[in-house]
């Protein structure tokens, strides 16, 4: 029994070190993330009691997934276990301006986009959750992760718990066309929309004067309680500056700005989502809940792997004006 | 235009350093190899023009394999490019005592799978070929895999070529029985075996009172010009005794017999192939063959990865009983 | 609520690379390891709910120790943090014949050194467990570990626990004779002991004509339920042979004998007390549990860092008598 | 055959990993490279059938630049072996500001600053060849060198290939005086150079009120039927502004400028000569061949060692403007 | 006999590699480093014969610190060796912004921590030397370290030496109020003061308006031959601006400014001391002293390891606008 | 003043990691190393003051040598230093069963066969030295370093010294006929000889039946004090059987044998000759002198690089009969 429940693919990870290319390597890097995974373990990591539920293979590479969502705290209690599946992988190559980083992925068929409707028993999963999140990745996996998805959501929001969607557009996985299709019935179950002005617009067309407009937008054709926005710039391939904005009960809430040097940013977003569960789960209002997933996530841009192991001490201290010097 | 063509698949191998489990690695090493790539880089290395022809996806991962081919002499202008399917993959642990190595396939879905008749040009390919080599993976990867030997072998043998082929018997891949079925009609027009005592029990059903009567049985069942069939003792996962017999022209000539230190054994038996065609591509007897085909794949087993790197003065150097000493 | 617990520190274990000496490592390998971890590990791999107690430092050290128990699925609820000890720490050079692997401790003044009395809730912890597990090194490693050991032995035995204790003798922490005063009162309450031929002597001065007088004389002395004694005959310090024997309802108990080839031995003991452990609780008979410890341990040998994470399956796999090649 | 053939030495690179100083490495990478071959590379690349003519010794290092160039496409053929020579050796430390990256050379009686006149088959090499391409470095290596430059100038410009000229002083391996006698009259052969403004100003005391002065006046003095000079602006060791002009018909042609942050800048210019010379074989106009040669040229920048790893399609899609982001 | 005789305490230093965090590291970068050791280093790379006094256990990582100062040319012939006591080890974790660089620092109970006052025989120690140097962690470490200081300094200045300090304020080891107790008397025999605003804010109480006014203030309040300010800008983790202030003789010198980009800045301030005491040993003058020791410290920055591997020359030629190009 | 002074050359050494051949290496790992350096490194570290006298180059990779040999305690004060020349190199690959390990040699040109008679002042380097030593590679460097063995020999000599050499016949250097020529007139002036059997009869001609035999010509013939023969038997690549017989006084002494399990040995028998000169310069007798000198180089072979890092008390245990078990 979870207080939070994700529902998402991960995948094993492997980038080669030292800015190589792919073709170029002769060892790799692996961890294990995916983004529904991410934001469990940032809020385990936080202190809460997470729960994520996937589809692994019964292999190493499925064990060793679970083993590294459970080495930050995470319940993997609710994993699905696969005979004979695989997992899915993805290859990252870390860029240095102007070559972006970028990512080759090989996760067709695996164990999780051949999860199927009753598999997961999501009442027992949700009993006790106060709060349920997903994202835009999960449904593109396949037609049956999709259906699964929809299950999970209807669960969630008729057990009471406030819903979560990522909006997380793929363009290798589906067309912007049958993204929406899929989601917009979705959305309509959902509390809470984290997003980016360019995922939300390729998604569901929305536009709008300034990332505020988008979001009035967005809570007024889906009655949202809370829409967050991320905003990323890329003043290079090393250094960004990343900063959200939430639109809630009528009000705009931004975020701080950082500029951030990179490591490494997969999972920045998901570390923001996070970070604003976690504080909006202890109570707090809005702007500092806000504030804090800005703080945390830009942490995040500076640790390898997509996992965030900054402490919810070193957010706190990050926007109290910690500066930048060793700590001695 | 190549002396010799082989034809099969390629994988990126991933391998844990250290004797680490998958479960517990941070990084892999990558290399790349497969049965009939590893035959035509020993040969190349040996000093012959050897062509791969192969099937891989337009991918970073299709390009490293292709490279680290070309890298080490092999003609790779005949291999087809797919601009979709994926590159399989296998992760290999090292062993120890009594932990065998032990090997992940995550091969479904490559690229030479969904290979079709017709998709290479083997007329064109084989022009001026004196020897084709494939083995018993490449029929098991699929139905069109198998169509695809099928043509192959056909082609090679009209062209007038010496058809060489290793058993090469992947129970993960197919059924002993749908083993026999493909290959027994290849095998009618194969005039070297490559193989072992255990693989040639399994998928033809031949045993015999010794070696020697087994490649009688098989010699005068199929008429093969030449069987040979590698003999692997495992005195530990660390050290192995290992030989190879060639029963050809109504005679038996065995190899010499070697303790191996083993830093890896994967590809031993195609250097095993590789230096045997070595030799009787240049004019040697019998026992000059399979000698050399033992002494240089016994020194295979010294270097990491599937390729051999050791040289011809190599092998024959250790033939002439140089010792372990270093050299100065 | 465990079904299993196991009480004892863990330490950040350094070793160099490559067979280096520490005084020229430029790098060291971190893991974390001890002796009540690495049971309590093993038989969360075996499939068991098993709790680990100690005192860690609420710092990257200890989160770190916790973590690595927690990825292979110990429960570390019950882990008391204290905000300023240290994580003890030792340094682990791997040797060749005719230089022996050797530890350089670092472990004085630990978080776990300075638990007291009362500071665990031993009957909440024992609530429900049908066994608990500590070794000779917890009460040595200083007054107030004895004491809270003293304090657990007797909460685990009131508790109706059967209660295992490894005797583990390290010269280096005390003397044979605090020892032995120590712990005689502690095995009175103790109903099955790992041991050493060699410990038993120095701690207990028990000897024996034979391994399996010495088990007797301990059941005698102590009326211990079963005892398990581990053999190891060092070869060379890269190869050994390892066996058990277990002495248990006035019958002995060989355990098979293996050849192991050592990548690390660090943990072998207690990888056997697990597999033992791990039958009994599931019902199987004495020949069946020591068979099962000592295969299982065997394995250990060949895989870096304490934990051992070969699997069930494995063990039973080299009992079949599983061979040594590469499994395809 | 080859459309374009290259001459030049290449050397073994050691580097120290971390922008550890050599004094303090304890391991240094490998790889091999060197400005002549890096042209090969970068033209097989982007589809070419480039050969490369060098002199290597027959042993391990030899070999592995000779694999190492194979690898990525070139054609080795012509290269000629000694049975006796050595390797050139360079070591590159990577510094950062205010330290720059510095090159310990060990390139003394190297395999091909033994190269004789006459070694090379320069009429059967050059035959069916487009277009030749040499550089201020190999003429600086030796007096014999110096002598098969000169031979394979004319060669190439009496078979009718564009000759194509980097100037690439080196002031450790000659005087500029040296260099002015030596290279003016390989000049009046060449068709097309590639320079600095800082290398035109030592070798050929040219300089001139801006860059394209500069270019008109080597035009005007040689008769160059283009001329190329790459600009870089060091804001910091690990980040430059980078760009080219191109001089051709009487009109001057500047290519885009991009801030570059620099992994590895050794063979950059290498590559905006090859970028530049793969547009003009392809028929491009003189704005696009500059265009290509410099954003080809700037993701060589980001990439580890001296052979550019991009593609064309890369160059291209950041020719059009592609982002920062990572693509999925 | 040594021109120069530092003392004080060096840590084994352990860093995660690739910017991560301890908790997910699984190997860790070791050096060994500590304020007066790296001004002894880098005064015996500047060509002086620099002495370090320290107390070190005679264990393996004892001989490795004592070894590491040898390396690079420090008279280690004073050190005092203990049977039994333990190293100080500190864990540095490299940052990015907004996450600074941090240390865990585990120094309790180390061999230094237990020296006492008779151990060294200063005046033997002393015989020779012109400039003794020490700083204000060594006093912080125990009471009997701090006596062993008062000692060491009042014989320094009985010998006639030069005696330098560096304020180096450590808050995890003491508060300000005891720093201040402590060290005002040391300072009474002090020449030259090495500090930051900020540490002489904390320590001393003393403020000013600007930087010059605060080195006015401490010579008057001290009569300090000469006081060295250094100055620090954090414009991000991997960038800073770096310079330094000196006031002697009734003058302000202001060395040069650079922009650093960081590989390592432990250790930066020891060498901008060392640079300066080089150039005043030397007989230069106060501006050449200051310009070289930013100089020396500028570079710094750039070199893994507290030590500093940059040479005069090299100190020398970006003092003379050395630009960041490589050299070849 | 040092006790003890060698004379010969250094090299770099670099060696692909985990028995990769150097053609596929992409990493090298580096150490320093040479004969008469290993020699000196080992006397330092069992607590003698020992000297060691070359010729380096003053660049990076020279001071790298210089401060590997210093990191250890030996006295490079004696060290010539040229402005221009370059370090030798060599490459080592690690072998297994079959392959013996093997070396690349790029030592010609070498600052120290650039030595001139006259440039060290033997005399003053001698003054107070109670041993030299040097071996049989130096005088085969070139015709001035032949000359400098050979005045440093007469200087060593006159001054009263134990004058030692070892044979090291390296064939890549020079004939078996020139190493008798330049060595025989050395050799009169020697009085403690180390050799093999097999550069006896290669370089001296003498042959025996046994070693015995051979030591007691080799008396016969030059005078020598004592002879020590090693003895090697390559049981594999990875084990060896290892000894050596002492010859002095009219007796023969024959120390212990061990099985040693190889992690790298080049250095072993510099280490022998070290232990022995190490208990003759403390006084003992004939027999425990060898047994030291083979306990303490068996441990050599267990150990990375040309250094032995063992301990005086290390060889002492062993020679104590202490076993392959971890201390704890």
């Amino acid at each position: 029994m979870s207080t939070i429940v994700t529902f998402g693919e991960a995948m094993i990870r492997l980038s080669p070190p030292g800015f190589r290319r792919l073709e170029q390597a002769t060892s790799l890097d692996m961890t294990a993330g995916g983004a529904e995974l991410n934001v469990a373990v940032a809020l385990a990591r936080l202190g809460h009691d997470a729960a994520w539920v996937s589809r692994l293979p019964d292999n190493p590479l499925g064990r060793l997934c679970r083993n590294r969502a459970r080495e930050l705290g995470v319940n993997t209690s609710h994993v699905v276990w696969s005979p004979s599946d695989r997992m899915g992988v993805y290859f990252l190559e870390f860029g240095a301006a102007p070559r972006a980083s970028s990512v080759l992925y090989d996760r067709a068929a695996s164990a999780i986009s051949r999860i199927s409707v009753g598999e997961v028993d999501w009442p027992a999963v949700l009993d006790g959750a106060r709060w349920f999140h997903t994202s835009g990745i999960t449904p593109a996996l396949s037609g049956s992760a999709s259906a699964v998805t929809a299950e999970a959501v209807s669960a969630a929001a008729a057990s009471g718990c406030t819903v979560s969607y990522d909006l997380n557009y793929r363009a290798r996985l589906w067309t912007e066309q049958r993204a929406r299709e899929v989601q917009v019935p979705l959305l309509e179950k959902v509390n809470v929309l984290f997003t980016t002005e360019e995922d939300t617009k390729r998604v569901l067309g929305i536009t709008g004067d300034g990332y505020q407009q988008v979001a009035e937008k967005l809570v007024e054709r889906f009655g949202f309680e809370a829409v967050i926005i991320t905003l990323r710039e890329d003043l290079s391939v090393w250094k960004n500056r990343w900063s959200a904005l939430l639109y809630t009960g009528g009000r705009h809430y931004a975020g701080p700005t950082y500029e951030v040097e990179i490591v490494d940013r997969v999972g920045a977003g998901d570390s923001c989502s996070a970070g604003y569960m976690h504080k909006v789960l202890s109570g707090a209002g809005p702007q500092e809940s806000v504030d804090f997933g800005v703080a945390y996530s830009a942490l995040k841009h500076t640790i390898p792997g997509d996992f965030n192991l900054a402490t919810a001490e070193e957010a706190e201290r990050l926007l109290s004006g910690g500066g930048l010097r060793i700590a001695r």
